[in-house]
């Protein structure tokens, strides 16, 4: 295992000191790392919280800011953050108007946010599940939630900072989450520190193909194809599972796993844009980057949002994260 | 080689064709590929104009924009662009008011840009030269031009936005690189599309202290360190070089070679600040993340620039570039 760190028990703390202590304009730190919050709360607004195992940064925590999360909670990685963070959560950032938990669905992580919304008063809740590549994984009852997870918490944030209810948000999330298809593709595993060796085994030419965040078997195991034939083959699993809505304005998202460089990320995207264009696809936002991460992994995935006029709006909004910047 | 790639020799072209694509509202590709250039140019302001081998994006072209370059030169992997593509870009985006070309101290890019400069009028130049690993280098007379370049390209690009003349922008470029040190060490190497096969071999337990963007020699081979022996080697470097000058405000730049995912980089920035901020150092302001890469290499560089106000305040004036957007 080749990586900086100082010891396996203290990589996340470490990590999350550093990562609050660059961006302390605008983030605070839970105590005992419970949860990551926004420092300037706003009264009256609904209360935006997500979280899930480490390693996938900057997903949540990233995502915490004005027009974003109020607070993420980082489990250990690859694991959930438990019932008592969340609380913690929901306790520091809570302003009244309610909370709406963004999960993604992965069992421990569904299970644990639904704990703590029982405990909680107001609390509604978006499960994410843009992963087509396989019905059901290895940690998962039905599809897995992973870059398209991102879309939602922009969409849905954005809108909690206009002033938007919470079951309309409830709402909205739902509807962006059924709008969002993703599927990913890895060339090397990810190693988790405290397992000290890759996740899983791939030969110097192989490839697979429908990969998961934590390194899940996807699809099927391949030979290393080139750019395009892997853009084709996750292009068409995506608009064939959109169907008919496969058409008109699009966010795409070329989303890197933590071992691509951009280089091979904006290549990608490239093939990917003219495939669904010539589909009929209009490609109208775009983001790519490393925001979905699996530790160190080498490969990436296509994430597609069939975009409507709100959505479109709401993309634009002012954001002010770690992660995700504009308009401020 | 696991890449996403469709042909080693259209790799490059490639990955601008969906770079521009993606980045539309403010870029625009010049002619064969030559430069990339901000869409809406300032009649009267000074053109700043960057660029280099390819490999390390998003240096130079993510850094096109509103508030920093108007136009950068990608040549092929690790090779300079030609003195025809720097004279492309002059034609391009200077509105009359001059050209001021920022360059990486490696011999090809400093003959080939001195050539463009004595081909065009009104042309000056700065060199960066942050990396304090070592003198000279396999293709370096004097040190280095490295992840400093983007701070000097920050602050140089805010006030040439602000109007100031070229002349005092060469001497503010010169000054804030006069300011500006850095060194970076690498775990594994990164791989050039054409040859197939990582640039140099490392073995499982080893790392190389201060390594070139370019995967030239540093300093020495050694045996794997924890993160906080890496940070303390490499901050003694930066602040013996800066000397008395290491006291007070500075820019601290924590920068991930391309293979090292973001987790990795806050945990270092969590061990440099420390180092840094024990000896006097006050880390006024922090950037994160892959910015001036080296291909697909693990590993990571720390840069420090002292700040006087003027530089701090032209740092946080408003940026929007594909890699570095705040304030728009």
């Amino acid at each position: 295992m080749k990586k900086f760190l100082n010891s396996v028990d203290t990589v996340l703390t470490e990590s999350l000191d550093g990562f609050v202590a660059a961006h302390a304009d605008i983030l605070v730190l839970g105590e005992d790392h419970k949860f990551i919050r926004r420092r300037a709360l706003k009264p009256g607004k609904v209360a935006l919280i997500s979280g899930g195992g480490s390693g996938h940064e900057p997903l949540h925590g990233g995502f915490v800011g004005h027009g974003m999360l109020d607070a993420a909670c980082p489990g250990q990685v690859f694991t959930s953050p438990t019932p008592d963070q969340m609380l913690a959560a929901v306790e520091a950032v809570d302003t009244g108007a309610g909370c709406l938990f963004i999960v993604k669905n992965y069992e421990g992580d569904v299970m644990n946010f639904d704990m703590a919304a029982e405990m909680a008063d107001g609390v509604l809740k978006v499960v994410t599940n843009d992963d087509v590549a396989v019905e059901n994984s290895s940690y998962t009852t039905g599809r897995r939630g992973v870059a398209g997870t991102l879309v939602v918490e922009k969409i849905v944030g954005a809108a909690a900072e206009q002033g938007m209810a919470l079951p309309e948000l409830k709402a909205l999330g739902d509807r962006v989450n059924a709008a969002t298809r993703s599927m990913g593709v890895a060339l090397t595993s990810g190693t988790v520190p405290a397992a000290g060796k890759p996740t899983f085994e791939i030969g110097d030419g192989e490839m697979e193909f429908g990969i998961g965040i934590h390194g899940e078997p996807g699809r099927r195991r391949d030979s290393l194809k080139s750019a395009n034939a892997i853009a084709e083959e996750v292009c068409a699993a995506i608009a064939g599972d959109l169907g008919n809505r496969a058409k008109g304005p699009a966010l795409l998202l070329v989303n890197g796993f933590g071992g691509t460089p951009s280089m091979e990320l904006y290549l990608m995207y490239n093939s990917a844009r003219k495939i669904f264009e010539r589909q009929g696809v209009t490609v109208a936002r775009s983001l790519v980057g490393s925001y979905v991460t699996s530790l160190d992994m080498a490969g990436c995935s296509i994430t597609l949002t069939m975009l409507d006029d709100e959505a479109t709006a709401l993309w634009d909004a002012p954001v002010h994260t770690a992660a995700l910047r504009w308009g401020l």
